[in-house]
Order: C-alpha cells, then structure tokens, then sequence
C-alpha cells in the first residue's frame, strides 16, 4: 500500500477528548475514528490489525473443533423476555419497529444460540459441541470514556458449548483455556487465568484472561512463582503481601490488569430457560452443561495498543502488525533514488511481504520518520541518495539502524 | 469436514413459514436459520458461501482502488438529522440509551463515512478516492417475506467515492460497472445494468444490476440484441414488444428480476449537508460529487440459490460452493471400505480441497444422495463396497456417473 493513497492521515496532535493511551495512539495514527463515545470506525490501518487478531483466533477456536455461525444482533424481545434478561441486564439496547414490534440488540448470544442449537440436536450423541462466532455486540454502558477497552459497539469472539455433565465441561474448560493462552501468547502477549465471580446470572465461579497494564479496569493478586491468579473483586481475605495460597512459596503482588477474555460456567440456566434436553445413554432426559467464551476482538486491539507502544507510538509484533514493513523513501525526486525505491516496493510485494510505502514527496524526513514511529511496523526500511545499492533498517523497538543489501535484509527479518 | 460432527443437519420438510425457494432450501439443507422474519443465523454452510462471496467482492473493489473499513451500525442521531434522514426514512430503526441519546441503526453509511471522509481530505489531490465495507445493515422493512432476499437485518459491501467533477464519477461509475459484472460473473450469475429511479434522496438516475429470476420483486424490459434494459418503474411510454430504444434492433421483452447491486449519483447531497468542500487546483472550494455502490451479500446469496437449484436441491458454482466435494461414504462398517474412505477424506483434505465427509454410520445410501443433492455440491465422490480401488463421481447438475481412479477424478475436476 503507498502512504500516499491511503485516505487517512496521521495527526499531529493527540485528540483531546480521549484519555487512555490506546484511543489517543490508535486514533493519531489513523487506525480508528470516533464516531461518539464507545463506538470507533476501523480504518484501513486498524482493519488490518482486526483481521489479523480474528485469524488468529478463528485458527485455535477451529483447532478445538469450534464450528463458526454467524448470528443476528437484531433479537426479539421474546428470547430475553425467556431468560429474564429482558428486565434485568441493565446494559440491553431496546428498540420497536415501526409496527410496535419489540427488539433487543445483541449483547450476548445465548438467547439465540440456545434455541438454535435445540433446533438441531436430538440425543448425547450431538454432545459435546462448540459453536462460535465473530460479530458485534451492542451495550448501553453508562461510562465509555477507555477506548476500545469498553465499547457501546464492539467486535467479540463469542463461543458456546454444551456438555452432557459437569465433568466433560470441567475437561473442555481446560481444552478452551490452552487455546486462550495460546492466542494471547501469538497476539504478543501474557495473559493471567483469575477467578472472578459469575456475574448476574450464574453463583458459580467464572474464568477472566487477564494482561497487566497500567489502563486495566480491574486489581489482580498474582504469585510469581506459580500461576495462582484472582481478582481482588471475590479475593475475600487475601491481599497484597498474602502467602500464595496455592504454592505458599511467594507473597502475592497486586497489580492493575486488564481483561482480555473470559468464560462462564453458565450451569443450566439456558438449557432449562429454553427447555433444551436430551436423552444420555440410558434414554433418560438431561438438561445440558453450557458454557461461554468470549474474546473481545477490538478489545484485544486496544490492550496490544496499552501494553506495547513507547512515548513515539505503537510497537506492534509482527503476528498482527497491519503491514510488516514500513519503508520510507526519502530524495524521491532524484530520479535514481525513486526508481531504486520503486523497484524494492515491487520486489517485496513480489515476494508477499505487506509493506506500507511512505511515497509522499512533500513531506520532511523527520516527519517520515515520526509517522513510522507512530504507526509502529515491526521494521522500518529507508532508501535514500545516501544508501546507494543498499537499505538501511531499523526494529521498531530497538535503537540501531544496518545497512545491508535488500536480499540479507529479506533473509535476516521477513522469514 | 466431517458431516457426522456438523451440528446442522438437513431438515425432511420445507419450513411451512417460508414462500420463496431460497428460503425453503437454505434453510432445509442447513444454510440458514430463520430467527425472525428477515433476520437469519448463518450456519457453518451458509457461512463458508457468505464468505466465498465476500472474497469475490472484496478482491475485484480492491482491484478497482477501494479501500476498506469497517464502520459501527449504531450511529449518532445528529448525523441523520443532518441530512434529514431522520424524519424522512421511514425503514431507519431508532433507538435511545438509558440516558435518553438517541441514536439510528445504519441503513446505509453516506451519514457516518462522508464526516469521516472530510476529517481527512485537504484538497482535490485526495480525490478521487473509494472506501469500502462489509457490514450488517439493519431496515424496519413492513413486509419481509423474501428469505435472503429482503431483510430486515442482512449483509452489505457499500462503497462511497468522492469526485472533483462529474465527469470523473462518470469515469468512475464505468470503472465500477465493469467490476460489478465481473463479481456477478465469477459468482455463477449473468446480471444486466438497467436505468432506475433514484430513490429519495435525488433526481437523477441510478443503475441497478439485475438477475432474471421468477423469484425477483421488480419487472425489467430488456433487448436481447444489446445490453439495454431497464426498470418498468420508470419505463415510461416503453413495453413489452416495443421496439429496443437503443439498438432498434429486437422487441423488448419483459422478465421478473431481482436486484443484486445499485449505484447511486448521490451529487452534491452528502458534500453540502456536511459541508465537506476541498480546494481544487484553482484554489476553488468546491463540493465534491458522491457516489453509493451496494451489494447485498446476504441477497447475493439468496439470488444464486433462486437462480440455480433444481427439483432436488441447490446446484452451487464451484466459486461459491461451501465445499467442493461431498465424499459419501456408504457401507462404512465394513473396515476395507472405511478404511478407504477415510484415506480418500484425508488425501483431498491434504490437497486443500474443500471436502464435506459424509461418515454417518446409519443414514441409508439413499438419504445420504438426497441430502448431497439438497446440499448441492459442484461433485458427488462415491466410496462404497462397489467402488474398489477406484471411485465413483457424479457432478450436481449431470446425470451420469464416472468411475475412475482418485488421481483422474483430481486431474479432471479439482485444477
């Protein structure tokens, strides 16, 4: 992609209606745009992260026979009425159509996939199943002033899963999780399983994916010495400087944190709300296990964004990066220098590298140097009068620049 | 894809709450799950052609110079009071937050993308350009009886381009033209560009792409001699049997359609309502002309099933399919034949080939050709106690059946 073509800009200055480092990074770098508080464009740059994040987590959730479906945010009321959500999750969005018909906006899917998966299963044998999907949700929340952390209109991965009996959901819970640590560790980052609490609909214990960062909205306790994890909203009488109570080898460390995923056990709630049941091996009647798994997808983008960028900009690793390279061509008009930057552009895009091409003549080295520092791709390359046949590069995250011919540098950073 | 393990199954019946055909079998073979009227859950079958289809849209806008975003579905009310929007589309859902903010769900994006578009032009050397997405769109529709074809939430690609002139939106448009019938071409269709009212919101002429189906819920007049065609709406003194106004050629001839894509001349609407006005080389502020292109994704699906399908079932393109290949495998409990069928499975899932495995031990021969026909993939693989070492194929639409070895069938079928 040339910069040149790309119809956004980077700005200048910080927007100053935002307050967390992901709104003001992303927003001057040209990945998304305010449209009112809670609700962002994705624009092409950002778009491109999106769609690396969702590969990646399409990847596992198939990898664990997670079957995708994609459903509507338009319900009707008569599934929330069902399960009482209706009247008590505070943050449905209600609508009426022109014909006083009543709706609720997605946001959570249970009230659609329960029915839909009953529709289809007929005995133990359709069990276990995981079906997911990648979509928006809609909250009325009453604050959203964190960016893409907390969103009116947001980009989730939510999964469901039935299971015969508590036992097979406590084996899947575990396969879901390794699946979980597995897509945060390809996104660049470390994630943290805690124990938070159920939420409104459930008394059981729920599972929060959790990355520490200075912008999350949560208190964690954590031990460092082994992988005990828990949010201080259930911690009871544990705190700070508490022996671990899992190892007792270490004292805990309290930290801020920020969710990146979670799951609930959500018992039978739905499968009872929706009378959903099937025969077991003995052709006696069973109300399903049912859990959900959920990964906020723009979420994610806007904790990357939190947890790796420096006081120049975002610091992307390579697996979800919008392009690779970011290569600067400065003295475009020597004719010489312009060709030799054609010329590369074309090579590497030749060999499928996704580079963006900072092709612009007016502007100054320094800002050339300032946009690739705020947009962030993992390697930035230069041609210009003085590296002749050579490129230089430069890590995004380090200080020192090479030079080396185009083939070394493809050998040594693009494999 | 192992069909035993797909949590959908074919239905024996037609839905009794259906009328048209895409609906009755998209929804007996598994594509789609009707939540409400025209709001559908796409299943894992429906998904994989829903997203064959984007991929065909997606690389012939990029190929045209669009750019893509992704833009949220609920919008400030301001903006569609902006254009007037807001009292004058009877189809806009409106909503309001806890807090009594009113907002619109997007029927269609020119109110979000046109403020977003003018954040960052500077002047004429920004245009022209086109920004593109792939997004549900939401309508309070009255009737919506047409399955896929007329939803209340479904699926869009809209494009939006800015132009200095109308000469280049001319220009343009042509460019768009081309790329559109492209997409209908590769998606199995042969659509005709007709002259349509403009809708609301202009007097000037729009263009529609239409698809001869009985199904369709507009009338064309059409010369088969040339490419003119055109919407009875505004057909004025023309009819059937009345001489092609363009070519003077043939009689008109009329035909049930239904449309799978529109471009609309928007002018200066949108440029004036928001006041975007950029400098051209004169240093001249000037409105920019806009122009709409939209395909209906979820639709294009619904065409397609209406325009190729048979007494049995759906006959899908090769470039749409779900699948390729529907491996039926009969007589699995003879341990030979399983194990055969189960190399074969494995070797066509090796050569990337798109393949749904139907591994089911207790459907009759005759139930598992019944829901191949339904389901409607481009070829029917045949391993049984008959078969030996070589296979049986059979493509949807033709009668006979081959027998050859699996490399003849890849050689012939799968290049």
């Amino acid at each position: 992609m040339r910069y040149s073509q790309l119809f956004t800009k980077t700005k200048p200055r910080e927007p100053k209606d935002e307050l967390t480092s992901n709104a003001k990074l992303l927003t001057r770098a040209g990945f998304v745009n305010k449209l009112m508080a809670g609700v962002y464009s994705y624009l092409p740059l950002g778009l491109r992260v999106i769609n690396k994040i969702e590969t990646i987590v399409r990847e596992e959730m198939n990898a664990i026979g997670g079957q995708e479906v994609f459903l509507p945010a338009l319900h009707p009321s008569e599934n929330w009425k069902q399960t009482k959500g209706w009247d008590n999750i505070d943050i449905l969005f209600k609508l009426k159509s022109r014909t006083n018909r009543e709706y609720a906006l997605g946001q959570s899917h249970e009230e659609v996939i329960t029915p839909l998966f009953k529709e289809y299963a007929t005995s133990y044998k359709d069990l276990p199943v995981a079906i997911y999907q990648i979509q928006q949700k809609f909250r009325d929340e009453l604050r959203a002033k964190s960016g893409l952390l907390r969103g009116r209109e947001f980009r989730m991965k939510d999964m469901y899963s039935w299971h015969l009996d508590q036992a097979d959901f406590n084996r899947f819970y575990q396969v879901a999780k390794l699946a979980y640590l597995k897509i945060y560790q390809r996104a660049g980052l470390q994630a943290k399983v805690t124990e938070a609490s159920g939420g409104s609909f459930s008394e059981k214990i729920s599972y929060e994916f959790m990355v520490l960062t200075p912008a999350g909205e949560d208190d964690i306790l954590y031990c460092d010495q082994c992988d005990y994890c828990i949010n201080t909203e259930i911690a009871k009488d544990l705190k700070e400087e508490s022996e671990c109570p899992r190892c007792q080898k270490a004292k805990l460390q309290k930290a801020r944190a920020s969710e990146v995923g979670n799951v609930f056990d959500l018992g039978q709630k739905y499968t009872h709300d929706f009378d959903l049941k099937l025969a077991d091996k003995n052709g006696l009647l069973v109300y399903p296990i049912m859990g959900c798994y959920g990964i906020g997808i723009s979420r994610l983008m806007g904790v990357i964004a939190e947890a790796l960028h420096d006081d120049k900009g975002l610091v992307w690793p390579e697996t979800i990066a919008p392009f690779q390279v970011h290569l600067v061509g400065l003295n475009l008009d020597n004719s010489d220098v312009k060709k030799q930057a054609e010329a590369i552009y074309q090579k590497l895009t030749q060999e499928h590298i996704e580079v963006l091409f900072d092709d612009r003549l007016e502007a100054t080295p320094g800002a050339k140097f300032a946009d690739a520092d705020l947009i962030g791709l993992p390697y930035r390359l230069l041609v210009s009068a003085k590296t002749g046949d050579k490129v230089e590069y430069k890590k995004r995250q380090l200080k020192d620049v090479k030079i080396t011919s185009l083939e070394n540098f493809l050998k040594e950073c693009c494999q």
